[in-house]
């Protein structure tokens, strides 16, 4: 068992990662000294394969708990699925000592916490990750929200759990396209924060799916890519400077996701690419070695992630998308890039012609 | 001028109380050093008497306004009418850095404030209470929130201010019945924390409307209980003990609001009946003395604020109300009672029999 004290100055919690501990989540949740009433929220698909274990730990533990489904998907993020938690909620009692138990994936895991933030202005918040995405990047930080029909994450609110529960073994069940969109965000803290876990991918052969992961090197990635996100977040909280360093690869792999309708290609996929973009982008500003960039470049090459932006899409539109993002600013988009492992910086300008240049359907 | 500083550790700002100062507005919040979109949210009565005053002062001081209204009253305090103002908002594209500013009464602060804490994850918020209500209860402390339909304020969150900004002269168009309703969480100020402010109260031959009181006077009234609850609500942001207090008289006040309705008996005047009620029950206890509660009851009486509980209205409705509201447990109230002028402790558990034998329909 490894734990991550999140030293927040108002919302201390810990980041609990024991592989097989599924059934022990109901004693250390007790000893958070809440209230009875737990409502687990989760997908009906989720539901079905770990629901029984949790809602066992927790009943065990003398929790009195309820269940609430959302169906799965980004589709279903908006206000009108927070409107049907609150009405659970309310259904069962549940007070302000109660807790929201967030059983699933950064969809389920937004949403739980905006609906944990709004009800009765505040009630406790536990994170239980089930994707690798979820566990190393969207449980941490306290993000919390729903789309708008404008746009993505525009409702929500900064709220921290009380805790994020991490049992690894979970991924088996995680398809092996989601586990690959994970470790893009791993990848990223390699290169931005922590040589070591870099360095600890590179020595591994294969990193495309969760059998060719040893378990001493899985939990090694989730352990110190959480300590990445906590060190960045606990260091600013609200997003005010440092927290923009998470962004890396994320400034053109927010366009390709728009572009591409948040479907073709998925948040971990469209991060390499922009990963690879910014790389080439710092080596030609003289900020970062070829030979780095190229070894970045191999491992998201080795973890089957797509390094190239997908065929049909074209850098203008980029740029359009970037317009519309709000990320240009006369001429110029901010980017984070790198300057060597585990060294990155954010604020750098670019203009809109240095990013037409790209060479963005190249192999690296 | 008056600036009173709340020292949150994490959102320290000011209320700054200033008679005839609105044209002054836009200066005062540009040194807050906020983003250059501001966005008033108020009633269409209240924006029709202020709303000039306000815009001008802002966009003098170089700030781009935009303005959105909300139809008057308890009952567009649901989360539709914060989906609109999220339309607004998007509409003009308000930046994190961008602030809302309430312009009118609780509940335009409680819904304003709820939206500034969840539209972009959080953005900044300005109140500018026009009720003496707001300007001594409401507006402090950063209880935001909408009802539900099944109960009032059941979404919300905390969220404070960046600054509060109090014209006591706006109080001159306030209907009579709405400044007598303020009074009641003066007159509660000066019984469970205040002596000077209580003295200050009998000092006065009338309080019963603004016209009767002088604006020296006027100036106490609003700085003191400020105060007052800046003092209770620093010492305990998210309502964990301390902060109960500020419940005194609002026990039963609760209960009668909720049986008239919430229409025939509005908040103010529940409050002054609680105080009465619970008074009663802190004298018959032997924590207070008959002449002090006495004197309690003189000021409300003063205020032209009722004393008796409505008739129609009996004891027996009163305790089931309180069970519905789950303030009765095991068979007993938790009250708020005073010890002195000026000194009030919460927890007190009393029996509903003890309820019961209230000479509720007596005049003190």
């Amino acid at each position: 068992m490894h734990s991550i004290p999140v030293r927040l100055p108002d919302n201390p919690y810990e980041i609990i990662i024991a592989a097989g501990s599924l059934d022990l989540l109901g004693e250390r949740i007790k000893s958070l000294k809440i209230g009875k009433k737990i409502l687990v929220v989760s997908n009906p698909q989720i539901f079905a394969i770990y629901g029984d274990t949790v809602v066992n730990s927790l009943q065990n533990a003398g929790f009195e708990v309820f269940s609430h489904a959302i169906p799965a998907g980004e589709d279903y993020k908006h206000l009108e699925s927070i409107v049907h938690l609150y009405d659970t909620a309310l259904e069962n009692y549940l007070e302000r000592s109660s807790a929201l138990l967030a059983l699933g994936g950064g969809v389920i895991g937004d949403m739980t916490g905006f609906a944990a933030a709004t009800w009765l202005r505040g009630i406790n918040f536990i994170q239980l990750p089930t994707s690798l995405l979820a566990m190393v990047d969207a449980s941490i930080g306290g993000k919390t929200g729903v789309n708008h029909p404008k746009g993505k994450n525009l409702i929500g609110a900064f709220y921290q759990p009380k805790l994020v529960y991490i049992d690894p073994n979970v991924l088996k069940t995680l398809p092996e396209r989601e586990f690959r969109a994970g470790m893009a965000e791993v990848i990223k803290y390699g290169v931005i924060w922590d040589e070591e876990l870099f360095l600890g991918l590179e020595a591994a052969e294969k990193l495309d799916n969760l059998a060719n992961i040893t378990p001493e090197l899985l939990n090694s990635i989730i352990t110190r890519s959480c300590q990445a996100k906590v060190d960045v977040v606990t260091q600013d909280e609200k997003e005010a400077g440092l927290r923009a360093i998470l962004n890396y690869g994320h400034t053109i792999g927010h366009a390709i996701e728009s572009l591409t309708g948040y479907t073709s290609v998925n948040h971990g996929e469209a991060v390499a690419i922009g990963m690879v973009a910014a790389g080439r982008l710092a080596v030609e500003l003289g900020l970062w070695s070829q030979a780095e960039s190229d070894r970045q470049n191999r491992l998201i090459e080795k973890t089957n992630l797509p390094t190239e932006i997908p065929q049909g899409l074209n850098i203008e539109e980029i740029i359009e998308a970037l317009k519309s993002d709000k990320k240009v600013k006369d001429g110029t988009v901010r980017f984070v890039l790198p300057s060597g492992i585990g060294r990155a910086k954010e604020g750098y300008t670019i203009s809109a012609d240095k990013i037409r240049n790209l060479p963005i359907h190249t192999k690296f």
